[in-house]
Parts: C-alpha cells; sequence; structure tokens
C-alpha cells in the first residue's frame, strides 16, 4: 500500500497486528477514528493503556481482576468449598452468565497444547493445590473443553490431585439443547448414551 | 456480559465502539493485548493518540499527510495542470498503487448522499475551485465510485466548474478486467457498448 502519511502507516500497522484484522480492516479503522470525535479516539487509546498496565490477575483463583482478590473470590456468600476449574477468563463469564453456579473458580490460563508449545508449566496450577489444602476444598468441576487439550489437561490434574480426598467432577459431554439427534457426531453420541441419566421432568 | 474486572468492561466497550466489531470480538482483542508484550499494547494506544492528534490535511489536496503539503502535492515532477478528483484517501492509495498517474489529486472527503445526511457543503470542494484557478488547470478527471451518489458528485462538480475552460474526464465504465461477459449486468454492458474505443492491441 502507498500511504500518504507515515503516521496513517504506522497506525494501521499497529492496528493490523491485532487477530483477524487484515490490513485493509485496519486502514478502515484507522480512517474512522479520523472521522469520529478526537475524544473517542483518545478513550480507546487510554482504556487500552489502562488495561494492559492497571488490571491484575486476582491471587486466589488468577481471573482478571481490577484488584488484588477478585469480585468472585471476594464475595463470601458463595461456595468456596467448590472448585471450577476452567481456561480462561472467557469461560468464567460464560458460566457466570448461566446464573446456576455458587462456587468459586479456577483459571488456569490456557491448556495443555504441544503442538501450540502449552506445557503444564506454562498453566496457573500450583496456587489450586495450595488453595485445595488451606480451604478444605470438597469437589473440583473440571470445565474445560472437550477437545484432545482439554482432555490431557484434565488427566494431567486429576493424576496430579487423585491422592487428595476430594470428589473430582467434570461437565456432561453430550447433545446440546436443541441439537438434533441425526445432526450430531458419533462420539458425541457414545458420550450421552454412556453417561444417560434417569429420566426426569426436570431435565426438560 | 458478566466481566470479572470494570477496566476489562471499559475496554472491551471503547474497542466494540469500531465498526464491524462486536462485543465478542472486541473481548478476544482485549485479551489478546493481554497476552502479548505490553509495549505491542502501548504501541497500538500511541499510535492511535499519534493518528488523530498529529495527521493533518494537505492544504492543497486536502489529503491525508503528516506535513501541511502532502508528498504528492510537494513533488514538483508531478503535473500540476491535470487533477484527479477523487472521494477519499483509499482512492488516493489505490490509483498510486497503479504506478500510471502522473498528475496530482483532490480528496472531496466523501460523496454526495442525501441518504447519509452528507451535503455538498460537508466535502471539500471551494480549495478545488481555488487552486483550478491558480495553478491553470487544464483537466479535471473525475475518479468517483460508479453509484448514484458518485454520479450527482460529479454532475454537480460539473455544473459547479464547466464555464471555466478546462477539460472534464472521468474514468472509463465497463466491463473489469477479467470479467466475464455473461456475467456483467446490463448497465455496465449498455455503458461498455456506448464508449467502447477503437481496437489497438495496447489496450489487450
Amino acid at each position: 500500500m502507498n500511504f500518504p502519511s507515515k503516521i496513517l502507516e504506522k497506525s494501521v500497522e499497529e492496528i493490523s497486528q491485532l487477530p483477524g484484522i487484515g490490513k485493509r480492516t485496519a486502514l478502515r479503522l484507522a480512517l474512522h477514528l479520523l472521522e469520529v470525535p478526537k475524544n473517542q479516539a483518545d478513550n480507546l487509546a487510554n482504556s487500552i493503556s489502562q488495561l494492559v498496565h492497571n488490571i491484575k490477575h486476582c491471587k486466589e483463583c488468577n481471573n482478571l481482576s481490577d484488584t488484588e482478590v477478585c469480585i468472585i473470590c471476594g464475595n463470601s456468600f458463595r461456595d468456596d468449598k467448590t472448585i471450577c476449574v476452567v481456561e480462561d477468563v472467557r469461560d468464567v463469564m460464560a458460566i457466570e452468565n448461566t446464573h446456576q453456579y455458587q462456587g468459586k473458580y479456577h483459571v488456569l490460563g490456557g491448556r495443555i497444547s504441544p503442538m501450540e508449545g502449552i506445557s503444564a508449566s506454562d498453566l496457573c496450577i500450583f496456587p489450586l493445590l495450595e488453595r485445595i489444602k488451606e480451604k478444605q476444598v470438597v469437589e473440583i468441576i473440571f470445565a474445560l473443553s472437550a477437545t484432545i487439550e482439554g482432555d490431557t489437561t484434565m488427566f494431567y490434574l486429576y493424576k496430579l490431585m487423585k491422592d487428595l480426598k476430594i470428589k473430582f467432577t467434570t461437565i456432561a459431554r453430550g447433545i446440546g439443547v436443541g441439537d438434533e439427534l441425526e445432526y450430531t457426531d458419533e462420539l458425541t453420541l457414545i458420550r450421552s448414551l454412556q453417561n444417560r441419566v434417569p429420566y426426569s421432568q426436570d431435565l426438560i
């Protein structure tokens, strides 16, 4: 591209570093920022700086937080004897959106994936073990992705903690609500048959 | 969305103000910025600030520029008796990429579009008229979009300048190079028949 201005070129360069944003989209976004009121662009720039410099990881659960201890860990009404282990903050948000879970979380910060060069040592695991002992945790719920990487991570964590006297559960795998049987893949069907549960009207 | 952090929420809010970026994508981008080295996010924030505060419009052609007069207008090797009128900076970049045009430009900053509330007074037209007189321009090339709005803008400008002793041309409309005739729309075919040119081997 033949940029008429170095400043424009630099900002297009920086914006196009973001995932899923190519040079063309970056140019469109940069020109959009030149059209909107200057304070909107300033707010964007400030919020990016604030984000990377001021956000913390909760020292208990490793979730993103504005404070040392996040809102969920700081909430004494929540059951701290149940810990739901998730990969990242988006998973916490997804479960929180259901308004059904009243326990606490532990955010690993990823999953074991040799393909992406992520090993167990890159994950936040040690603080989880500490917490289990300290808080006399009774149940660990694994809520990881239903992928090989998710399964590997779950297996690794289970092996690490299996001697502790706690209950280990994992979120159910089966056909999604609203899915049709004929379009469901074989593995999912096998899992949902194996893990069938007693019929109850509450489940529907 | 249930954000675990106000700072994260604010930045997702700001990022999702950008066109074509929803809340979910904004969250993905924000979390990406937290993963990359801090200076990459700082560079992004700085380049956005730089962009909106330091970029100028060339006082001659209204193109974006780092200096009072842009690189193209400041280039004395280019013919300043031919002015190519375009809608915005992307059009200048597109034509410059062809390396075929040696004249100068005038950037209107949009096109007349009653639907979007853009009238002639929102465009940069007066400096073009001034320049035509000052530089004894001999040809104005209209390189506007082949849409109703583009045509309206071209008609408006032509009416405004038709008494000046200059040649007005517009970029050719016809079937695109590589297009097949059977998939070309009627209007384009009519235009390309009406504006047929003498056969020459150079055209192929």
